[in-house]
């Protein structure tokens, strides 16, 4: 059984189905229909489906056409997850939020599971993309997967294999990206590296799903305890009267044992504020603490509080309050030149400044207007910059530090503009860093 | 007075004078001396003047060949501080080390500054190379210099300029890794730049000392920090049967956004487990808190003690205690590849063992005897290992991995095997990661 599904895989004859259609599994499916496979895609999302079966993109780094040649190359999409039993594998990229207690909310990844496992067939492979702690592969779908009478490994094989798109980085590809895999048993890990081994340059093996879990967990640690540790550089600086984003950019020419980090208004995106906490969840399991994870989340989480403190102090300079004060937000976008907006800090400002009493705007020259978002609600439509709007407000915020924005032109105009991401260089009168 | 002092940098009829022959002087001083200046080197150590004025090296990775030919081309080196009035730049390369509370202890500074400024004279470029907290150089060396009539920027230049030796790198050289520098005024800086320009590929200037200041520190606080990240990631990871050596190599094939370091048994060298404390105690003048530093003190600190309970229980596991075991401790240095001692993991480990009651050997291809060190004792020569040698012990202590050891045998002949360091990739049931 293991023979024939790695042989139709290598032969790029098995019919690939992608469940969860968003910012990880659509390239994913654009990437198996590029190099000639079958593919159906699978979401609950009607709207999802219907766009991307008119041959229509909804992310903005993906365009139009990549969609329309897809469906020219018999790419099909669906919300009927019955239609599983058709696919020879099924490779899962749905969420893995936190709930409001910081906890792991699996619920995406079982309600996909437990919908899909009765269609379930011999011979496919299952492959969870999904960042979460180790042990969820093995703990959490082998059995849901077992219980129709299949056996891991012998049937049916379960890999882990995490995401690493970067929406917005021009240097890399799904493609070019290694990609780690990890098999509940030797057979699964075999029949994972014939899924990804013509759809992706490098395949990087590890001993276990476990490995493979704990793999993307570290990779986003990493990132969010470097940047929680700039961040307290920052305040530490500022208070020595230093500019943490010079020291940053001196010590980066050391060529070696160094890398750069650099702070910002707080963390955004659907990863790094999130996935650590998973690792801090399944520890306590084991009665082991994740001090730096929890130092970090502290601390960043703690920026836009920073970030007001120093509008305040900046208006207060000349004699506003934030109540009453017009406020421009520049970049709403959780990083810059990408659309995302999921946990974007921008958000979390904009609505602290708007309790606070400001006249809140923004700008952005990725997103149009304020999107409908689960828990925030804003009526507003991106300002365009000009010389009179930039000065009709007490303060500009620079929050999402986009490469379209005119700095020069928004320098020139602005009465106030408060700085958090460093992208002034030299000090001036009418700039403040935060 | 400052165009002067430029003119004869640049034209290397400048007389250099290093003051501090260590790992970060000697190799300043030999590659001054390759560039063609004449260079006096200071040191109050007269063993090490005699030494070098015989065309020896003291420092394994500096072979004496390069001491005689800098000899030939008229180096010389003194204890005598009052023949500072014969050089135009003093670059002080001394030891910053922290007391035995980790308050900064700036006595070797101090002491080298006032020993120096009595001599010195108009005209003269002084940079401090060691690492410290923001504020020493304007704050504790300026005055000091001051004190005797100069004025700093007019007739006397002071600069920061961070040492960034990494003995035992292979890829870097002294003028290949690019140079912060930090000057108390504008004139300062471009004296500075000048002192350095024809030594060193690239010189970076910033905008203050206490930025250079800062640079070298963050440098040092990001190792130290991501060090302690690792550190905990392993506790976590063995205790969910993971290997956290598998976990760093496969998170490394992520070619943005990741950069790999390694967990081990404690921190060493005369940089990471110090130069943070710098910032931690200069912090608190200003009322903040450098969390992120004690957290990776804090837990690098407590890797001894976690090796010291992997060793117990690898021994309990055959029914040996620690007391009247055998153990031999490979790798003594701090770091592989070299021969330097300085704040090594390895002899607190060999220390708490003998404090257990432990029969402690020691085996490293760089330390052939155990020197005299100022708070460590041991009447020890390295023991050559073979089969036999290596049977005779009830644990072997893979404490710091250098390459030139032969981990084959190592493995085929030892009875247990504790490896702190990852270096035995594969499971084995004589082998216990720690």
């Amino acid at each position: 059984m293991k023979a024939r599904l790695i042989e139709s895989l290598n032969a790029k004859q098995a019919t690939i189905g992608i469940v969860g259609l968003g910012y990880v599994g659509l390239p994913l499916l654009l990437r198996y229909c590029e190099v000639g496979y079958k593919v159906v895609g699978f979401d609950i999302d009607r709207d999802k489906v219907d766009k991307l079966l008119a041959g229509k993109s909804y992310i903005e780094h993906i365009p139009d056409n990549s969609v329309a040649r897809a469906i020219e190359q018999g790419f099909d999409a669906t919300t009927d997850f019955s239609r599983a039993s058709e696919v020879d594998a099924l490779i899962l990229c749905v969420p893995t939020p936190l709930n409001k207690y910081r906890e792991p909310d699996l619920s995406f990844v079982m309600n996909t599971v437990e919908a899909l496992a009765p269609h379930m067939r011999q011979g496919q492979i299952v492959s969870l993309e999904s960042t979460t702690y180790p042990g969820t592969t093995d703990e959490e779908l082998r059995p849901r997967i077992e219980r129709f009478g299949h056996t891991i490994g012998e049937d049916i094989f379960l890999v882990f294999s995490p995401e690493r798109e970067d929406p917005g980085n021009a240097n890399f590809t799904t493609n070019t990206i290694p990609k780690v895999c990890g098999g509940c048993t030797p057979n699964c890990l075999e029949a994972g590296m014939a899924l990804y081994g013509q759809v992706i340059d490098q395949v990087v093996p590890v001993s276990s799903t476990r490995a493979a879990e704990l793999t993307k967990l570290l990779e986003n640690i990493h990132r969010a305890v470097n940047i929680g540790l700039v961040n307290e550089m920052k305040i530490v600086a500022d208070k020595m009267g230093i500019d943490i984003h010079e020291v940053i950019r001196a010590a980066a020419t050391k060529p070696f044992g160094f890398v750069a980090y650099y702070p910002g208004p707080g963390l955004g995106g659907h990863c790094i504020p999130i996935d650590p906490f998973y690792l801090t969840w399944k520890a306590r399991e084991f009665g082991v603490h994740t001090r730096f994870i929890e130092l970090a989340g502290e601390i960043n989480s703690s920026m836009p509080d920073y970030v007001i403190s120093k509008i305040t102090s900046a208006l207060n300079a000349v004699r506003k309050s934030i109540a009453g004060s017009k406020i421009l937000v520049l970049g709403i976008a959780y990083k810059k030149n990408v659309d995302d907006m999921r946990e974007s800090p921008s958000v979390a400002l904009m609505e602290r400044l708007r309790d606070l009493g400001a006249e809140i705007a923004y700008s952005d020259p990725h997103i149009p207007a304020f999107p409908k978002m689960r828990d925030h609600s804003f009526d507003l439509k991106s300002v365009s910059l000009t010389a009179e709007t930039l000065a009709s407000y007490d303060c500009v915020l620079l929050a999402t530090d986009h490469d379209r924005f005119d700095y020069e032109m928004i320098s020139k105009h602005s009465q106030l503009i408060v700085d958090s991401r460093g992208r002034y260089l030299e000090p001036s009168s009418h700039i403040v860093k935060a």
